[in-house]
């Protein structure tokens, strides 16, 4: 296994606004500066926009801890698949090999890259009660195949993995992808894990875009985890649950500019570390 | 690389009628029996639904030579990525697992496992007449990246292969999942080529099941090609590309019965050789 040391685990939103074209060309500008690189991608836009069109629109539901997930019944589950594994990484995977980077797409249920635990029932608050979702086809990671991982690393490709896991009794799974990003780069003891999404970073007053956060630690995450809200709330989780795991240093940051790697890397966004 | 002797390349039709659960199980109970195996899948079945399901109903078109494609414009080509490189390869390679087989899905724009070369324009004939028609999205396959796929069976992962392929322009392109699987089977000097669809394989009096053409030469695939009709047409195409490409046998099987790789392999169906 090579060093850590230069190890970057790049997620990209499937948020409105994320600009892949731009985020692709500075990948393959930057590629050669990290000794090992791994792409995990969202794509809430995409499942969204495919739900409608089938008729069957998200339904986006929070916990009693206040975290907003995607409620993922069977055809959801099924839309989800379409649109993240099917469209988004195919058409992600197209796009980085028309700027040059040797991409490879798969989700964590190929060679059972990422193996979760499907979570039984869901607990959410609506309307100011308590209910309890069945037929949710979530779930959460247990174990990534990091020898996958590297094999495909060793053998020049740069893998661009779709949030999907397999379960023990071999279902596929909606996983979180920010989380799915803070768990390979723990597996891999990455030096840095960087989120790009549509806003520059966590803010100290949303919506207001100069009130960014620029430096965090460690201690002030469980303030940072109350002040931010909507689907923040899983990305900074995601930085907690990485830097628990090891890695050095977690930036979410903006990915609507132009050259928005390289600004993350240099400063841009938040930089949250041990 | 290992012997050829004992490498199966195994297309599993997405017509209806093809029982994938049967399939998958079978391929568990024989897959020690293959030092390597891998699985092309095709999609037709699922990529009309959804087609129909979005309001952009498929379209079939036919050469001049005979020949039916569904014609992929831009928003084809979403729908085919979405149900055939999605929803069928996930399932597919879960499915897979559940049987106890270590599968990973990858299509042809991965790692640039399949290139091909997009045809500018493919000529039709429509009520009598020929017709040009643009922005279609379908190619030939021009190379395998054979590599790729020998790395992933060293790694101990069986791979299933969707039929997309990628294009020097870096363009997603709808290719036949026959031909692939012609064209990988070449590329690894398979000794076998099993193409399991939901017929019993080459019938002289179509749609007479009992008139099962159960030999063929060489010699004889010529005539073969203007006795079928349909979608068996492009199978019997693949046939004659992978014999022109050394594949010791070609076998058109039934996808729709109990066992049906254990039984195409001892005699079942179709078998076209040398």
């Amino acid at each position: 296994m090579k060093s850590s040391a230069k190890t970057l685990v790049l997620k990209i939103g499937g948020t409105e606004g994320v600009n892949f074209p731009s985020i692709c060309k500075d990948i393959a500008r930057t590629v050669n500066e990290h000794e090992r690189l791994v792409i995990v991608h969202g794509g809430s836009q995409k499942a969204n926009d495919l739900g409608e069109a089938l008729g069957h629109p998200p339904r986006f539901v929070t916990s009693p801890s206040g975290f907003t997930s995607r409620y993922t019944d069977r055809k959801t589950l099924e839309i989800f698949i379409m649109a993240v594994n099917g469209y988004l990484n195919t058409t992600l995977t197209a796009e980085l090999q028309s700027s040059g980077v040797n991409a490879l797409g798969i989700s964590g249920v190929d060679g059972k890259l990422l193996v979760g635990r499907r979570k039984p029932a869901i607990r959410i608050n609506e309307n100011g009660r308590q209910k309890v979702l069945r037929d949710d086809h979530t779930g959460t990671i247990t174990s990534v195949n990091t020898a996958l991982v590297d094999s495909l690393l060793e053998e020049g490709y740069i893998p661009v993995i779709a949030p999907l896991a397999i379960s023990e009794q071999s279902e596929p799974l909606n996983v979180d992808a920010d989380r799915v990003a803070a768990m390979i780069a723990a597996s891999l003891q990455a030096d840095t894990l960087m989120l790009l999404t549509a806003v520059p970073g966590i803010l100290n007053a949303f919506p207001d875009e100069s009130s960014l956060i620029s430096k965090l630690d460690q201690s002030e995450i469980k303030s940072a985890l109350n002040l931010v809200q909507g689907r923040m709330k899983k990305k900074v989780l995601g930085a907690k649950e990485a830097l628990a795991g090891n890695v050095r240093r977690v930036i979410i940051a903006d990915g609507r500019i132009e050259h928005p790697v390289s600004k993350a890397l240099n400063g841009g966004g938040t930089e949250i570390s041990s």
